[in-house]
């Protein structure tokens, strides 16, 4: 029987019997969202607020060794933090020492230190994780909690870090903490805070890794920012102590997307038949029999969302959809994907909802499933993709994604009726 | 008094008086959408496909020369398009004659002849625009309709484009065309469904042009699959016959999101009171005296649309929201964001409805405003930023962003009740 984790909890606008959901209708909060962190992100360019912040003696380093994040062996469902004291080996004491403009002044091509990429996430301000409660809390101007850093740990080459690197994920491993190896796998054994900072961590870290060059000129670039921008330094010491002037790059004195972490939008679709009684399934070859997801597909430039969803369904299915309704969003999949929910609505006619697979090759198969029959699936078809369906599942029945999938989520909307609504 | 343009006509299903709408509800479609094209993107790698779309006679090119459009001297309102004779000085005869195999089998870092970007925009499959109608439909296997192609004239250097592009564009004079400068501008002039091809076509000329370097290894990349791709090749003739290997890129032989166009989502919500009767808007130093708008800002990795909405409420006005829900999308500003709509609601409480504008600095001021003074507001002080306000304002009264914005359809959302839905 799959395990399947905490959706996340919000707070009281999400409570279904609060004042303010009854009169006013709920958010669908998904999985990898609900992170405890505040992540201040106009502090990431202050300096004295990072070097207290990493510093202060209840910090806790969330480490990353090729992408997998620490957790404890006997509980990889939460996140194991590392100390300050784990960390300084590879970071240094000081990290956070120069501001960013003099970190680009002195920008060295020959430095093989090679520092690691290290990540405000933010603080726990509402004490919802343990070493909040640890010491006194850290506060800094009007702001309190306990502060919360990503550090890459993946050992690269030979150089010192590296060697200090492959010391600590020993020590962490004689403390019964491992990286948990989260290759082809969703991801969803942690519990739903936990996911998302694993997320948020693992976005940055990725982006950073992926990005070491400048797509515009060509050079190498450098993280700053707290681990949330790139720069093209204009200069290079190049081992030396004088500057060089490096080729021009338009990315420098204004503002570049370039220098930006990435996030592809994607959309993802529950569509329903016109007259609201079906819904539309497809299927990828390599997936289990029987198991059916709602289709998706990537957000191209210059298209609304809506737009990308009828474009999809049509490429993906032939179906041809009218209304689209915007529905909940899931910061998924890796590396950098962020799932747009929708609910569309086929046009009426025959011709509009005749499924014709002859487009895109990427669906083996695309169906209309009456509304009783998902219903059933959802109750009794429900499981983590590679795991066995649940007890109770009757061979041949409709199998579906589990409660963490936006996925599903999209199709219980639709056979709950969300996507009506009196609106203009 | 200034014009603002058409919002775009979408098909049955956004007719408020149609049968579906009335049972089930509207979609809200926003400016930049509405694009009369089908982007037909599976072709986009099929030669046969490419070759005959590009030298079809009925074919319309849609010219770009930094990032302006052609337009007609006395109509700046419509699109003008450029014949294959037009082009083929440019971009020669037969473009699409490699597939995307050769392309980059054949690169050749040492090529001089630097030939513009070329964008397949997809078949006009409805005969809305007025090349369809002049010959005979183009069609391919099951597809007709006819083809749309953007280019990219910019005269760069000394070569012979650059030297052709030049001759082009004073003959494009001479017929009563030019190129339309938006530097600055809202780019709001065109026609709903144009402008959705205008920004299309931007989006991916821009990307081309901001992307000529691969951001993981540094190597030059290669435009591929009509304009929509960018290639790392593993080797480079160089000038001569034999190709020599180039560096090992980590985004060869496998999908790397790299190769593919950049789209930054961005949030921007309407914030309601917690009881429902006022909304939270903002305004910029630089704006127009008493010009409010809603909040915005982009979306980071790792975080779900709902929660970079509350994260960039709070940062930007100390307001804390609660329940978010999705409203609608616009695929601007440029060069690549897609502005998601949401209306959020503010936590009940006074410290949760406090406003402070000390957090982040981004603001000048951040008010609520009753719903009566927001429906004047709509009703008499709606205009484009940059122009006066309407006939009819009072000076000293709220003005608004023009329904072209997202911003603005956000606000009538908000107080015509859009967000009050008896969801789950």
């Amino acid at each position: 029987m799959p395990t399947i984790p905490d959706l996340p909890v919000l707070g009281e606008h999400d409570d279904p019997n609060s004042m303010l959901s009854k009169k006013f209708g709920r958010e669908v909060a998904n999985y990898f969202s609900g992170s405890p962190l505040n992540r201040l992100s106009f502090l990431r360019g202050d300096r004295d607020f990072l070097r207290q912040a990493f510093s202060y003696p209840s910090t806790a380093f969330l480490l990353m060794n090729n992408l997998d994040p620490l957790v404890r062996q006997d509980d990889p469902s939460h996140l194991a933090f590392a100390t300050i004291a784990d960390v300084v080996p590879l970071t240094g004491e000081d990290p956070f020492g120069k501001t960013e403009e003099e970190q680009i002044r002195d920008f060295d091509s020959a430095d093989d230190k090679h520092p690691p990429v290290i990540v405000f996430l933010g603080v726990d301000d509402k004490a919802q994780l343990p070493s909040s409660r640890q010491v006194e809390e850290f506060a800094y101007k009007s702001f309190r909690g306990s502060p919360y850093f990503a550090v890459d740990v993946t050992p690269r080459g030979e150089g010192k870090v590296a060697v200090e690197a492959r010391k600590l994920v020993e020590r962490l491993k004689e403390r019964g903490l491992e990286f948990h190896q989260t290759a082809g796998h969703r991801h969803m054994g942690l519990h739903a805070g936990q996911a998302a900072m694993y997320g948020h961590a693992r976005a940055l870290i990725d982006w950073n890794a992926r990005n070491p060059f400048c797509a515009q000129c060509g050079q190498t670039t450098l993280s700053v920012h707290a681990g949330t921008k790139r720069a093209c330094p204009p200069t290079d010491m190049a081992g030396g102590t004088v500057p060089h002037d490096r080729k021009p790059c338009a990315t420098r004195g204004t503002v570049s997307n370039l220098s930006f972490p990435r996030t592809d939008p994607t959309v993802i679709m529950a569509v329903v038949s016109a007259d609201g009684t079906k819904v539309l399934l497809g299927r990828q070859r390599r997936w289990p029999k029987f198991w059916y997801s709602t289709l998706a597909g990537f957000q191209e430039p210059g298209e609304s969302i809506e737009e990308a969803v009828r474009r999809e369904v049509w490429e993906e299915s032939g179906i041809k959809v009218g209304r689209v309704v915007l529905h909940s969003s899931q910061p998924w999949p890796f590396p950098a994907s962020l799932m747009i929910g929708a609910v569309g609505q086929a046009l009426p006619g025959a011709e509009a909802e005749t499924v014709f697979l002859g487009h895109d090759a990427e669906l083996e198969d695309a169906r209309w499933f009456g509304f009783d029959e998902v219903k059933l699936a959802l109750a009794k078809g429900v499981s983590n993709l590679g795991e066995s369906a649940p007890e109770g599942y009757v061979d041949g029945g409709l199998r579906l994604p589990p409660q963490t999938a936006i996925a599903n989520q999209l199709i219980k909307a639709v056979v709950e009726g969300w996507w009506v609504s009196p609106r203009m």
